[in-house]
């Protein structure tokens, strides 16, 4: 499980608590600040929760840094962190810090909640749809945008990307990697959800077959269709597939919620998804940052022994990055290559 | 505060929660682990809170450590750390490894409380006794020990101090450091203790400040005795006391409890720490390690302006390690150097 979850002695109620601290991987000290945040809280919105009573920051300052380095960059990560936490509706109340040869941050996030409050990730059915809620290559993006200053890297990659196109899709990634599960905890609740969990450093495949594991009818999970931000499939491929994006492989920060749906209900968790506001900015759209996300049905679950595969020649969804022509949110559904759910769905199910 | 207390909005539950981490100071990884699980639940305890509902470990093992080497630290270190939190009564349900230039080790103790499970530490009045219930000098001892292999550090202390006698103040340092202040925790309650903080990286001159700091009296604390492990002051001094161990800013790890405790309170408070078995081992005592902790009054509350200080030529009390000659628990009391509680009761309070 994403949490673990302790029975208290007081009626009824459980501590639900995780954990979670990483090295920087965007050069954004603030941006990084809220992937680390989101990522934190992403344990809890996988198991539906929604709320958090606390939190707590982990961090190692860099003994590499000189003063004026750390004046400039831990404040800026600190207040990404803080401002994700107020964004989902909790506030950093202590931590630790310590000097180290590399910076840390993480944090942990404890909730106290009834049982109603959580769903636990052990009730999928056969019939059921597998939905995702943010586009898989976030890793694939962060390093492409490595190798822009790094021409042995780039000349293996420039005749399928252009540098514009890598610099569009790292934005999205680390827009999306900031983006909380929050509204997709909360949609849980309405529709059904049987189980879920969260995507990051196992790739779509390693933690469907994660969740695969823990249910407790006999289901196999099988994924028909890949959202990915545009390009990366491209880039993976002509990187010879070490990044494992289209195994399903490739690792992920702060992905978005794989969520077994009765099938009946998944276009609709889909299009209330794309009608919440939320996105960095927040539920509340302070930053005027996002009208709605997208989500998709990427696959079903049949009767089976408890696995999870990817089918022969998955169908690729591009998901063009915001910032591209084209590219915005209310574009997206009219976009060849990024179907509305309900495309996607009667792709998959029938 | 050692802890975060959150208000939960579950019929006057609070939450109250710590994390601490750092790097390894003493060479037994089985101790490490137990010493860093007690400094961990050590923030609880201060809070005269007993019991802790769940304990996640963070944990970093060293990139520079070869397969064997962590092979047979790392689950050393595990196990020290989950030894200690099974002697607190919890148990390690969860957490976070990364891998790391240095080994980092720590955790995050939470508990659920009624009002009547802590002490808020902000009741001190005049005429309050401070009790402590370690002896200081950990740094001191740990940074002796590391001086035997290296002969220019050594040669400043040989005058004052044997190779033996450092080897036995390290164990001392070690056997403290890994007991829990759990059974001070538990007679607070018994004794009406009105604050309490445990004594860690600032010294004891520093938390008892940051203690009158938060006292709701207009009170000052006056640290008249200094409990010392045995030869530690004497190093102290022979380095032109860059410690400052007897000016009380001698950083310590995992180290006593401070307790202001009201004056006809604190001999009984003392004696019973004496007869409650604890220690490494546990209150059960399956290892048969202790039969009492020692405990002292060092000091006392006056009316004053929220601050602390030691006074001019504060008693040192040099305590044996329980390694040396006559240095048994049982023979501390009976040490001209180790004066019972009533004896220090007479000297600070009269």
């Amino acid at each position: 499980m994403d949490c673990c979850v302790i029975p208290l002695r007081h009626g009824g109620l459980s501590l639900v608590q995780t954990t979670d601290f990483f090295y920087p991987l965007v050069e954004d000290p603030y941006m990084m600040g809220r992937i680390a945040c989101a990522n934190v809280l992403s344990d809890l919105y996988a198991m539906g929760i929604t709320e958090c009573d606390n939190m707590l920051m982990l961090l190692s300052v860099s003994q590499k840094m000189n003063d004026k380095e750390r004046e400039r960059v831990m404040p800026l990560m600190i207040k990404g962190f803080r401002d994700a936490a107020e964004e989902g509706g909790t506030s950093v109340t202590g931590g630790q810090t310590v000097v180290n040869p590399w910076i840390i941050i993480g944090g942990v996030a404890t909730v106290v909640c009834q049982p109603t409050d959580f769903i636990m990730p052990d009730s999928a059915v056969p019939g059921d749809v597998l939905v995702l809620t943010k586009p898989l290559g976030t890793q694939v993006a962060v390093n492409a945008h490595q190798w822009l200053d790094m021409p042995d890297k780039w000349n293996k990659i420039k005749l399928v990307v252009s540098r514009e196109e890598v610099e569009q899709a790292y934005q999205e990634a680390m827009f999306n990697m900031a983006t909380l599960n929050r509204t997709a905890a909360a949609l849980m609740h309405t529709f059904n959800a049987h189980a879920a969990t969260d995507i990051t450093g196992f790739g779509i495949l390693g933690h469907a077959r994660n969740l695969a594991q823990q249910q407790r009818s006999d289901v196999a999970f099988v994924i028909h269709n890949l959202p990915i931000i545009a390009k990366m499939a491209a880039i993976s491929k002509a990187c010879g597939n070490r990044f494992g994006l289209l195994q399903g492989t490739s690792s992920e920060t702060s992905g978005g919620l794989l969520i077994c749906l009765p099938r009946e209900q998944a276009a609709r968790f889909c299009a209330e998804m794309k009608s919440c506001r939320h996105g960095p900015g927040g539920p509340l759209g302070q930053e005027g940052a996002a009208e709605g996300q997208q989500a998709w049905i990427i696959g079903i679950v049949e009767k089976g022994n408890r696995c999870a595969r990817i089918i022969d020649k998955p169908r690729i969804i591009e998901v063009p990055p915001r910032g591209s022509i084209g590219g915005s949110q209310e574009g997206g559904s009219n976009n060849t290559n990024t179907p509305s759910p309900s495309d996607i769905q009667s792709t998959v199910v029938n």
